[in-house]
């Protein structure tokens, strides 16, 4: 969209029935929209929420205190409708897909997309999380969805993860490619000094092991996770396909930056729904230049803060499209048309 | 409801499949709800946004850019569907409601609820805003509606305000409660310093000529405004009620503020909609313990907010009652389950 569209959209918003401006972030989230559709006012008629399951060979290492298996285990939740983003997604109007995108156990139940890598990555303390055959694989299938999304006329993608031991491999991706390790490495509400030491040396023992990267395929290679590079894909396959994203809490937020490690413009297409109480979340936000719809002190995952932001984005929508104007509804403007009412 | 149904509730949330407390702010939501229900898990079924217009006779000092006749022309563009806070009571499942509480214009058109008090307040810089029979009138027709709303079996009750000059009304209101005046008085986004002055100015000199006030009532009396000191009435008694309520920004605030001083136990049966870009909202809300939902920079008024961080309180609900347990759903728990999944 040009200049002069973007001047148009603005303009649009500036007719309707309430002073310049003060629908706030409601209306940057429609403009933001209007640019990534290229239309005046943009449209959110079909909404759908993902989660991408899959597991971390490095949970053996001992970083997190939930066993692997509740992994499949949540994702026969998400089928039955009793996780919290099912609730969620059923009331904020999405459509709610779950992915396996590598987990370890069996999860071929009715209604999952199968689209499993592996059973899990490899550990990467003590080797490559994937092969390189396998990246590759991660990346098309995130992007193929992509095709698949913008084909079935989905304006809205929440993106969600799910998978014990995701937020070492989020970490370590991070830490790889130009983050502070420190400032990604989290620790949680349950995970005491000692806990939160090894979580750190183990990551750090793995960078410096793999590392350097040559770039950021190769530290995805190196590292996983299979739903996190699945993500990658997708991310830019909905840029290719100007259809807007929004992105949940720490896994989804690092498989987001590796997109925008590969291709800037990515955080154009982006919102962030929600700002994560995982820390490290809230740094790979700001350095893509987004900044969280809602904070909620949520720490779940499965996309359930990205569904709630991505309701306001998609009524900011509603917004642009469904208010009265100044002139059809016969409201007098202010001199200044910039005070409150 | 005593100590030990709130541990029973907490239990409930605790057996969600989630780790404890990842679903943060509305795992509060939820236990506040429960608690002014009584029940477990709560329920919030039906959803009212109520908008509350009222004129201002402080309008004649010249505080607001807007001419008085918008709020009537307002009204009638509430009626027409075209205002911000239909859209997004529509989106957010909020039937709608537009009160005349005190409109100069007329405004008898099909769907407003007339409890209009008089033909806007008087100008409290040259005279009392309203006579005592007044004051009594808008408790009572407020009073009056929460008990009609809690007989219709609305669970959750969104509060907004529509009337050029509400801002100059409320910081007044807030300043004669002990609130200091600048703290309250907002300049606005249009409103230069020489109007910011003398906006201050207006209110102080009527502080000084109908103060200091006996009680809250004299402040009410003196200031005004119609919609406000109805809002206070209806506050009160859906507190009676056990209904929950949602309040939007500053003069919704304010009306809830005066409800407070009169019943300090009313803030148990209130939720803070949103952080308002009013400068004084935020203060208000901090002196009645609340903490608003959302902050999305937002100055508009009709309810606007508090519908959308009432959407999320509803939700909270929502988690509450179709989340699956633990046991329910087969999924294993950490030793601690403290962890992020």
């Amino acid at each position: 969209m040009n200049e002069k569209n973007r001047e148009k959209m603005q303009q649009h918003l500036d007719n309707l029935t309430k002073p310049k401006g003060s629908l706030g972030d409601l209306e940057d989230f429609a403009l933001k929209l209007s640019i990534i559709q290229g239309q005046i006012p943009p449209k959110v008629e079909r909404k759908i929420s993902i989660v991408f399951a899959g597991d971390h060979g490095i949970a053996d290492e001992g970083v997190s205190l939930y066993p692997r298996d509740v992994t499949a285990q949540m994702v026969l939740n998400f089928l039955g409708g009793g996780a919290a983003i099912n609730v969620l997604s059923n009331h904020c109007g999405f459509d709610n897909w779950v992915v396996d995108a590598g987990v370890a156990g069996d999860t071929d139940a009715d209604g999952v997309l199968d689209m499993k890598v592996g059973r899990g990555t490899k550990n990467f303390a003590q080797e490559e999380a994937m092969t390189g055959d396998e990246l590759e694989l991660c990346l098309e299938r995130g992007r193929d969805l992509a095709a698949r999304l913008a084909d079935d006329g989905y304006n809205l993608v929440s993106i969600g993860d799910m998978g014990i031991a995701n937020t070492t491999t989020a970490a370590a991706l991070l830490a790889a490619n130009g983050l502070s390790l420190d400032d990604v490495v989290d620790r949680g509400t349950g995970i005491d000094d000692a806990t939160l030491r090894h979580k750190r040396n183990v990551i750090d023992a793995a960078l410096k092991k793999h590392g350097p990267f040559d770039d950021v395929y190769a530290s995805m290679r190196c590292l996983g996770g299979f739903e996190i590079c699945m993500i990658t894909g997708l991310i830019l396959g909905l840029r290719d396909k100007k259809v807007a994203c929004i992105i949940d809490g720490f896994p989804v937020t690092a498989g987001a930056f590796l997109a925008w490690r590969i291709d800037r413009e990515v955080s154009e297409y982006l919102f962030a729904g929600h700002k994560s109480k995982v820390k490290g979340h809230i740094v790979t936000l700001e350095k893509m230049g987004l900044k969280p719809i809602i904070d909620l002190n949520m720490r779940l995952g499965e996309g359930t803060g990205a569904v709630l932001g991505g309701f306001l984005v998609a009524l900011s929508a509603k917004i642009a499209s469904e208010m009265a104007s100044f002139e059809s509804a016969g409201v007098s403007r202010s001199d200044t048309d910039e005070e409150d009412y």
